[in-house]
């Protein structure tokens, strides 16, 4: 029988979400919740209803597993709490600052419903976060590197667009090559955001706008770009929609470090990704937690859970001996 | 209480364990078990014990977790499953055919015995394993590439040592770079061994020896060398120790795959280790996989496992709260 999984909040996630378990045999999709009118709302998979949020605690009996696809600033919050009460939930929960307070939120509710709850899946958080702990525990006396790119910061993207004069704008975060080469040569260097990021923004600007106060206001701004050096384009709408409508992005983890009675042996671990779009890689590594969250569950597990948590071959549809034969 | 660490076997890897031991402060080492005469054998921790491998099963309460270290063709297959009888165990068993048969020996001692014991620990098998389970769980449409290099093979390196008229010899396994390339750009290119590697070797001939036919005798070596471009150079014993006494290694796992309701946005994702010390970065491996058989039994586990099987915040020193703080 299929793994039913439902979608709460049909955007780019969302969408990226239901294309993931089209990869996934062993899945279903059996609906998406919406905010908006459900018949306005039209997706690609036939057999899956679209439903009112609030319809969702009645079908409780039918999904396996919730996928949250809400943002981390205010839906997350308060809906991966409340949702775990009815189901088995993932969620990307991504403000760094905040993870504690939410893991302890869903604890809570995960443990008291008896359900799994896995938050801040993804790639970051999520595949980097567990290759700097996996590398960190390897290498114990070492260094972390993260750099993100090349790709689209949806943060830095608006931020650009709430400029007086911008019509629309897209931002590239840009690895400094020679800063990761540095650093996977195993030099250790410290390396300050400018040296390790260039930003580049393909601007839009209204017509009769002034150009060169929009570029200084975007070069400016604390803390999205006065601590980087950032190159400013001028475009027309019709090249940013031809040239930059993706939504490209990765990164790499690097951790170099030191082994050898004595320290005399380096070592270099890097994990890297080069995506066409962030949210259909996202979804996908969602969709295997959403595997493991149903099968933890189904063991008897139940509480908050991050990727740390996860034994690897929950992840996988095949099984222990195809696992240890095909993959070991 | 630091956790009590035995090795069994003082060969390359129970040294570097020994030195990793010394990297992870809730460890110690509490003895070594040789096959030599305990009192030739020195070792680098002055607290620790060196013992003959028949009075381990008297110290079964003084160590928490025995490291295997001796080889996988002969000592492995006999040793993981007797010794786990007694001790929570880790080995590093690499013949890839015989993993399940492997897995099923040390399954039933274990169970019987209420021990952990984790098989297969290193980086390939290992390391490199996770990375292609995880990356293929991501990914489910996609293709998998593992390269090696560059760095020194041990079997290769005494296939060599062992033709006639050659003294000494070692031989590097190097990825082909436009390969390399053509997997990172996503282009799922079939390869051949000799589109992967090639194997470059450096030998001391015996004095008078016939060099063109202990060349050949190289490049045309079935199953080792025959189907790579081998490229040959003699050199003197002298050369050889000064230049080529470490023991690096390394490699790529890659996989490519696609994602997007028909497969129409590309993602690669790249797992590589530059190791100065192929027998240290196993054995940093090997020792964070103890600390995980330690408290998987310590929470009554017992049987055999896998890195697969093992969730990551096991490895690690930190606490769950520590990890999501600092890590996620």
């Amino acid at each position: 029988m299929s793994i039913r999984i439902g979608i709460m909040g049909y955007g780019n996630l969302g969408r990226g979400i239901e294309c993931a378990i089209k990869h996934n045999p062993d899945m279903e999709l059996a609906a998406v919740f919406t905010r908006r009118a459900p018949e306005t709302v039209k997706i690609l998979t036939e057999t899956a209803k679209v439903c009112r949020v609030d319809e969702a605690e009645s079908m409780k009996d039918e999904i396996d597993v919730m996928i949250m696809c809400g943002g981390s600033a205010t839906d997350l919050p308060v809906q991966t709490p409340k949702f775990v009460q009815w189901f088995n939930v993932v969620d990307s929960f991504d403000t760094h600052a905040r993870i504690p307070e939410h893991f302890e939120n869903v604890d809570k509710a995960a443990s008291e419903s008896g359900h799994v709850g896995i938050i801040s899946v993804g790639w970051d958080p999520g595949m980097f976060s567990l290759n700097r702990m996996y590398a960190n525990a390897i290498l114990t006396n070492g260094k972390d590197y993260t750099f993100w790119g090349k790709g689209v910061s949806q943060g830095h993207s608006d931020a650009i667009r709430r400029i007086d004069g911008v019509k629309d704008g897209k931002q590239y975060t840009i690895p400094v090559e020679s800063a990761l080469e540095s650093v996977r040569r195993g030099e250790n260097p410290e390396l300050s955001a400018r040296q390790k990021h260039t930003r580049e923004c393909f601007v839009v600007a209204e017509e009769g706008a002034d150009l060169a106060r929009i570029e200084n206001e975007i070069k400016t701004m604390p803390n999205y770009f006065d601590e980087y050096d950032t190159t400013v384009h001028f475009i027309s709408q019709e090249e940013l929609d031809r040239d930059h409508s993706g939504i490209p992005h990765g990164g790499f983890v690097i951790r170099s470090g030191k082994t050898g009675w004595n320290d005399e042996h380096s070592h270099v671990i890097e994990y890297s990704l080069k995506l066409d779009s962030n949210p259909e890689f996202t979804s996908s590594v969602i969709v295997a937690y959403a595997r493991a969250a149903y099968r933890m569950n189904k063991e008897g597990q139940k509480g908050c859970k991050t990727v740390f948590d996860v034994a690897p071959a929950y992840l996988s549809v095949l099984d222990g001996a195809q696992l240890r034969k095909h993959l070991l």
